[in-house]
């Protein structure tokens, strides 16, 4: 990989403004996580403005954790002005194996070709048409055996698609490289990979895709590490990860990545 | 009480997945909550799927906090299927004195007989058909007071009654014990009481329900004693209260507990 | 001015309901705010319910940031009972310069004559019928910009117009002063407006409402100021602040408040 910092500081340099259509879960640290890696969020998700706004933004980022049918239209709304502007937008599957609802909501959302599409092992094999065993919104496939289904998704889609677990595993369907910066905390804390989704899409926004989403996992996940080392649980952890998401400098990104081609 | 701690050991051992229907101010803290005392919490409400997700669920928690009327038949629905599979769920009538909708709405889920009711004395006062004294969603009336009325709500739906304050109240109509464990400061933070009544259910989710919430209610109480005494403030406690649920082990909840009959 | 910190001793001595209409994004952390600073929040927006609660409450406060058509009629429902009670509400019109949909609801929400009006200078110049540069929910215009058509503002809505900024700015219309309290991490924090929307509401509740948003905004900004002093980031700042709002005194807020004619 090339030198994932500069992603950091360019995109600090012109904060983009992130449109995000997201759960109501992570809508607060989402925000959050956003301002202190130096982007601008909005969440906006009624139908009335959704693709009116999303005109104005750099990035969209659509997570379907709490959607209904009118935010699904909203979602695809604008989505749809995102690609007309040849601007990213990025596709949360939260859960997709739970229910019918979210499974025809994503077939909606994956025609429209997602820029790139992040979940955990389980919610990428759905989507790739396998049988996941997805329970919940928890990750209960490995990573490594969606490895090749992402490979699949990311070639029909023509995007990027991240699964997220211990080590992530990042791909356009040609290229392939593992990321495995992060901390076991981050799964014993909420909407951390929701909040993920806003950083990839500030990354994404006028910078190539591939290379971007990568710096992005590792930037977020090397943030994890450094919050990890002041947290005692889940709750000092919280904080400590927004402190270390404002605080990482390019360099330190370059420096800490651990990627590795796959 | 037997010994509570072996109530959260079991919880551990096979972490539930708790399904909410609950409010827009209480999702991600709930979510947290949940993760942190080691169950598999899903917030899913939209009418469209909650039915579905819910027979995937070993527990279910609704709160009427800001619910509207598509929410109000999520959750009746949602409630059926946790009836019809023997699982147990929690109901929150949050301010339920402060409107008609509320009452009308506490009335059609009371039919379906929770398995566990929690809320504030006035709450209960209220559901038990007394005239509270609500105002807002605080408590004007004293958890003494609510004893009887708790008792007799109890023997109405067969499911246990727990009454949150200073000192909480617990009974099933017959048993009835007080829990002394908790610490001022949870009153000085919003959603810690919608919040336990995921913990309650993930603790209910294959164990004797008595036994188990007053076990949820000890070591959720005790969690506060501990994070008050690193806390310098409502802003401080929170993210304490966190670390010291996930550190909370099944040995010193049996022996912090404070539980006595009443 | 006056003797500011009164207007918190007054407050806390009968602890105001302060019923929110509220964006997603705010509602946990307003909720908390209104509780440190000593007030009782509701968070009620249902259509089927918000007039009837506002009945119940002493203040209200109105955020259109993701609000939607039916909350839009039951912020202007809640607003007439406001109006009807001689009790005061707070209109946040959030990014009203992105859409249409905003604009139409802030014009029918101006109509009803807010007894205070808070936002950023780009949103106040957009409420003044000014062109703003508004970009998502950030203040692309300066508080300096946005002090005469704040005043005409105040004089066509008969209410208070505060200008948030590195140096806030509040008229009405006659009268106008500048408060400097404050600290930069407030604006990488999200919601931190949203929630001062709250604390100027309990304060304006049976208070002369200039004096009392004079006096929320300067103490609101004290805290903030106390609070940076301990963060490491905008992640730490977040309980310190809520810790620093607790423990603020009248006292403290009458020495330091820093306001000055304008």
């Amino acid at each position: 990989m090339d030198d994932l910092g500069k992603h950091l500081a360019q995109m600090r340099a012109k904060p983009p403004l992130v449109h995000n259509i997201t759960n109501f879960v992570a809508m607060n640290v989402m925000a959050n996580v956003l301002l202190a890696v130096g982007a601008s969020p909005a969440m906006v998700h009624a139908r009335e403005e959704a693709a009116e706004f999303a005109a104005l933004a750099q990035a969209l980022t659509v997570n379907i954790g709490t959607a209904d049918p009118a935010w699904g239209a909203a979602m695809q709304e604008a989505a749809a002005v995102m690609n007309d502007a040849g601007r990213p937008w990025v596709l949360d599957p939260v859960g997709v194996a739970a229910t019918r609802f979210r499974q025809d909501l994503c077939a909606r959302l994956l025609e429209l070709k997602p820029s790139v599409i992040r979940g955990n092992a389980s919610e990428v094999l759905t989507l790739a048409g396998l049988s996941g065993s997805a329970r919940g919104v928890d990750a209960g496939d490995s990573v490594e055996a969606a490895m090749d289904p992402a490979r699949d998704l990311a070639r029909a889609t023509g995007g990027i698609v991240a699964v997220s677990g211990p080590v992530d595993f990042v791909t356009d369907g040609t290229r392939a490289v593992r990321v495995a910066n992060g901390h076991p905390l981050m799964a014993q804390v909420t909407v951390m990979g929701c909040s993920l989704n806003g950083v990839i899409a500030a990354f994404c926004a006028g910078q190539p895709r591939f290379d971007a989403t990568v710096a992005a996992l590792a930037g977020y996940g090397l943030a994890a590490e450094v919050a990890a080392r002041q947290a005692t649980g889940p709750g000092s952890f919280q904080p400590a990860f927004l402190d270390a998401l404002a605080a990482l400098t390019p360099e330190a990104l370059t420096a800490g990545a651990r990627v590795s081609a796959a």
